[in-house]
């Protein structure tokens, strides 16, 4: 079977980083397909409700080691990965590895001691690949803040509705949301970067833009908060808004959701 | 309408104190009103099962600015202005404001940046004040000791029973539970306050007490803890104990509960 | 009663040590008896489901004061003396004393600064003691590792199966696990004590060895953690696995198991 000699194999030097991928993803889509290419591995997906689509990419460049000699989908169940990852020590590095016509994928953790290997098999599965195209937008307002402010205003504001509206004009981003017990605003000004580039928020405006979102999604991408200290939020009226979290030297995780209609800008 | 403009306004430089009160009595009570006149924040409420009576005193002193023109009642779910407190962030300040005539209270979280603020309105409610004397008493033995030790010792002895009996003497005070597995007694003996002022215990005795209480009780006052480092446990035979956790410089907490019956002293 | 003159009275300097070994050994164990005689206090017990041996030592010489006037048997709750054990500080010590014929036995911690006691009463129950001798075994198998790369391991591997395959040649041990959602394989290599002897790998190793056995009791015994930084695997083929956790000075706790007959080596 001279197909077996077909492989992937794909060293990171943090197994940390994968943890926190998976960690960042696993509750928002159960079952799904990595497409490994000679550019790196990249998933996209509808979340299991069909409302939230979740694309991640990591590159080929941000592996410390990485072959793939023919494309190939690993279809996997991330709950089963979580329970992989959890095994990793916090120094260590992992191996990805899998042949082409394998019915498995390896996961090989390790550190520079040696004198500890731990190996993990999971089975891969055959999942129908629904091949989802994100249409590139010029978006009308793109903001960036800290991860966490964006991680905590989303917490804070689901106690007091299930939906936020947010509204950006030139100096200041708006998040509001009401229910039954009263109503909560928090506003972000501008902030420039000069000593602590990590806590800059800025805002890119082509027209003020306003959009209600679903708490839920917002704060199941609020997972995403370890993996980046920044977080970029790219809205469009009537668009799909883009919460994007990169992954420096690796590449991204992006969330995409519909805004409610009822509350749709004019 | 003239009256809108008589107003309520009071700023607290820490709004975690706030946060910390709130804390210590919102699983006692339910909703409840606080009185706002000029001379501070008030509330006197029972439980919600009748038998224990909160006083909580936040003076105008206490505020780092404090605005009211006239008296009036705040009526308020503490569990929701839990959830509003939850928002603020560890070093914010917070202003309480309300009109004389409107139906919401509005929280507004800041700090000295004043890149971020986060604003809350919650609904006034109308509830039955029944408004209840505390009549002064002279105690007949009061109790200084680490508000920590009263804690670690309320719930230590909820592992034997129900009940502690407490007698104090001129030199220690016990702390009796007995139940199905067995007993506990903890004694306490009077200890200076020479270098460690929080470790003091000091005892002023008229006459020597002995009185039985719920336990239950007392480790639902025991949620003041991080109000303040010290308590004082106030009694006399025959009558409810108090339990006082001074703020310097802004009030107190007082808890009252009536002794148990059945253990009465002689 | 003359009797009564007769007592048990025994000091130790951490009630901290206590603790652990009631919290390693509890949740196997439900009520038991400890044996008092002038070398130490010991228990033997099957754990709750027959199926585990638990047996513990602390000898006379670990204790600060140790007095056994005559032999006697304490039938006593685990749960409970949990309980009085959370009772104590992080730094107390603790007295255990009894009378002959008392059918309670008192706890007492307290400190240096003498300004606390607390003393706790248990009462006695009378349990049908199993007298189980625990053969003296060579074993084919000694394997002396981190204690906490023991209870890592075994959480790791339950996470993919129930059992675990342990199988040691002379310069590794392998534990494997494997079930729905793939395998696990953990290898540890020999590892000298040079410099950090708690991080020490070794094996003695008479005869290889293959043995599977149940994870679920594997990571009970592992709450003996905290008492040890090493442990000790000792098998042979078709013998029961013991693990130790020394308690330098005072004794120590071992756990036996039976290896599962399916898988058995051989």
């Amino acid at each position: 079977m001279p197909a077996s000699t077909v492989g992937f194999e794909a060293k990171m030097d943090h197994a940390s980083l994968l943890k926190k991928v998976i960690e960042a993803i696993k509750d928002l889509l159960g079952d799904c397909t990595w497409d490994c290419t000679n550019t790196g591995m990249s998933l996209q997906s509808m979340d299991s409700s069909h409302v939230a689509l979740v694309n991640v990419m990591m590159k080929s460049e941000g592996f410390a080691r990485y072959k793939c000699e023919r494309n190939l989908n690993m279809g996997i169940s991330l709950a089963s990965m979580a329970k992989v990852l959890k095994c990793a020590g916090q120094e260590d590095n992992v191996i990805i590895k899998t042949d082409g016509d394998s019915s498995t994928v390896t996961f090989v953790f390790g550190n520079d001691d040696g004198d500890r290997t731990a190996e993990f098999e999971l089975k891969l599965m055959n999942i129908d690949v629904e091949h989802l195209g994100i249409p590139e937008t010029d978006y009308d307002c793109i903001i960036k803040m800290p991860s966490g402010e964006f991680k905590r205003l989303c917490g804070d504001l689901s106690q007091f509705g299930d939906s936020v509206a947010i509204s950006c004009t030139k100096g200041e981003v708006r998040f509001e949301a009401q229910g039954d017990i009263g109503t909560g605003h928090i506003r972000l000004s501008k902030k420039g970067s000069a000593d602590k580039p990590d806590e800059e928020i800025s805002i890119e405006l082509e027209q003020p833009v306003s959009l209600t979102f679903a708490l839920k999604y917002l704060n199941n991408f609020a997972k995403a908060t370890p993996l980046s200290a920044t977080v970029r939020l790219c809205m469009s009226n009537n668009h799909p808004l883009c919460v994007e979290y990169p992954m420096p030297e690796v590449g991204h995780i992006r969330y995409y959701l519909a805004p409610k209609i009822e509350e749709e800008a004019d």
